[in-house]
């Protein structure tokens, strides 16, 4: 059977069960842009894989999150030193010998265009939040919900989902503006994220949202 | 494509991009059972299903565990209120309204025969780690490997193996010792689950294991 | 040299240093009332001693609390078993023995009053925070602000103090609302504490921005 | 009445109401060496004052984990940009200001010749534990004991042990190896740390337990 959001009659059964509610926007959103790294897009890297349409259809929420005066915080990761990571990562993902920090695989891709105010966090682990101060910046600003775009989903995306719906966010993943490598672990992993985690929707739904939202009308 | 442990083509494809690798016991493991209580056990609750076979391999891993010296912790949920659980969990779970603190559901299945010394954990979410002393418990005996088991693949035992994962803990789940309401989400949370945090294996391995680390021969 | 707040020569130097500020309060502050419990206001009791002005100053605290519809949250603790604080805990602490779970020395104080909507946390050690979910429920409900009474100034009110801190919440501790069993603790660390962390204030001036802050207006 | 440890009275009456065991080292010690940065010890920044003293001390204890083979961690200060540390801490601490990431104020100070295999963690916070990955690369390592040494004892050196001791870790503090610009919050804090959260001992006593400890003998 597959594992896949197509999949209405897994979907129904779920809600039957308990899980899959909506916890739709709060009233003040974030964007939290997960990886969007050369590494994660480049398919000559181990990490990487062709991922235009994703990239296009994140700079479009990044887009409109200016445009609205919604804040925007990257990750991106790194290791200083391979050790830093520690044995039990470094045997289990032999790719963490490309997450070098300061390497051009780890650096933003340019297509972001990151402005100075925007926060780049650089995570140690899949999640965001795991060992940032990425909760601490977002209690700062009095954010209440996280739109979580970027690679990948079955893996950094599912982790961020994961924590942000443990600290009492509410979690938004527009749909187009994640990837994965691997189309299987993208399907399962947004069917689990919006049964358990996070509102899986179509970016044009998650723009109107930030549009409702907006703080301040920007010219 | 099928998303689980069985396809050996997208296993061998992951293997090349750098996933995948062994990490193995360390020197001191302890077992850390999920939510093995009547709730998730109980296919008359919402929570629940029938597992009977995951409950024998439960028990079997719990037997090495006491045969061997090895420390085990053992966690359920519980709110005491349900606006503990916060808005946001509630909307997405609706099923947490039969997450009550104190109610037969989250009481620990019989079969467990849970002893005075082995610590029972209440969670407010899936980790057995997040927002728990889980972490502590386990630094303070010098654990440096977790033996996962319990329910569900998909939801709990994944989000646990993340936490021991990111903590830097080996993290080992014994195959026939999970279980997940949905054939599907098992089998695609066991393949990222091995591909990304932990070491899945028969439990017949796992308990050899256990064997061989015996911190003392016990009659 | 005094370590104390009365040292207004001390406060002049740390100002000069660049500590000190005020913060002042945010939108939405919540009261966190710590270890208000029978154990630590009993003088009998190891952790205890005589704090009846600083209870009636609670208590007035959460009064206007309730009064101005602001959220209270409590802490107590309690071990459900020795082993549970782990051995560095009992060295250290050798109190740790009287921290049984359920014992009426864990108890809230009868003169606080908890309503059942008033969540009652608790916590394994000193710091509110710690490895419980008081940060996802102050999140949950919007909170920007913690004003933070009980016991003991030197232990738990500094140590939660700093989490509120760390975590980027507007922190406030009205003095007559916190005490200690030992009078140099109480006054180094209300020095500390108002150095680096949160703005020690009168009572009288925490409820008038409670008062200021009130969400509703409630007869 | 003097706050310190030079309090045998204060220290007595603590020790008969449950405060002040000794913890002692387990088998595993490392170095934690918070802060030893030059913005912290040049009196001419607002963070520094003189500590020369401190200095050696710190030194030779690096230099006796160098020849016992015990691993040494490193934590300094430094945020990207102002927005980084959120309003509270600006406004509480406007020494913030010189803690930009990659002045020379943040640097190490040379006198600790950091090796490569010596991490060098960036926190955000006073404890080198908060929202960084030191318990990790402590869990890593296999380490149960944390030696603190640096600056300032009634900041970063108090929140590290407290840390530490919430995590279950042993907690050492050398007395000579940690200093603070203000003389009474210094010993305030020594007493507070001893009380509750580390053992503070000579440094001499603390070399004796590395060597005694050494995982190997190092020619």
């Amino acid at each position: 059977m597959e594992h896949s959001l197509d999949n209405q009659e897994l979907r129904e059964w779920y809600k039957t069960r308990g899980f899959g509610g909506r916890v739709g926007f709060g009233q003040r959103p974030a964007i939290v842009a997960i990886d969007v790294a050369r590494g994660w897009l480049d398919p000559d890297v181990d990490l990487g894989s062709a991922q235009s349409d994703v990239l296009d259809a994140i700079v479009e929420v990044l887009g409109a999150a200016r445009e609205t005066g919604t804040p925007i915080f990257f990750t991106t990761m790194g290791f200083s030193d391979p050790a830093e990571a520690g044995p039990v990562y470094a045997r289990k993902l032999p790719l963490s010998a490309t997450q070098t920090a300061g390497t051009p695989e780890m650096e933003l891709h340019p297509a972001v265009q990151r402005r100075d105010d925007e926060p780049l966090i650089v995570k140690p682990r899949a999640s965001g939040f795991f060992q940032t101060n990425l909760v601490t910046q977002l209690i700062s600003r009095g954010i209440d919900t996280t739109v979580i775009v970027g690679l990948s989903t079955s893996g950094c995306i599912r982790a961020t989902a994961e924590s942000a719906f443990d600290y009492g966010f509410h979690a938004i993943v527009p749909q187009e503006a994640v990837g994965d490598r691997c189309p299987s672990a993208h399907a399962a992993a947004l069917f689990d994220i919006d049964a358990r985690l996070a509102d899986v929707m179509p970016v044009a739904d998650a723009i109107a949202e930030l549009r409702r939202l907006a703080p301040v009308a920007v010219s």
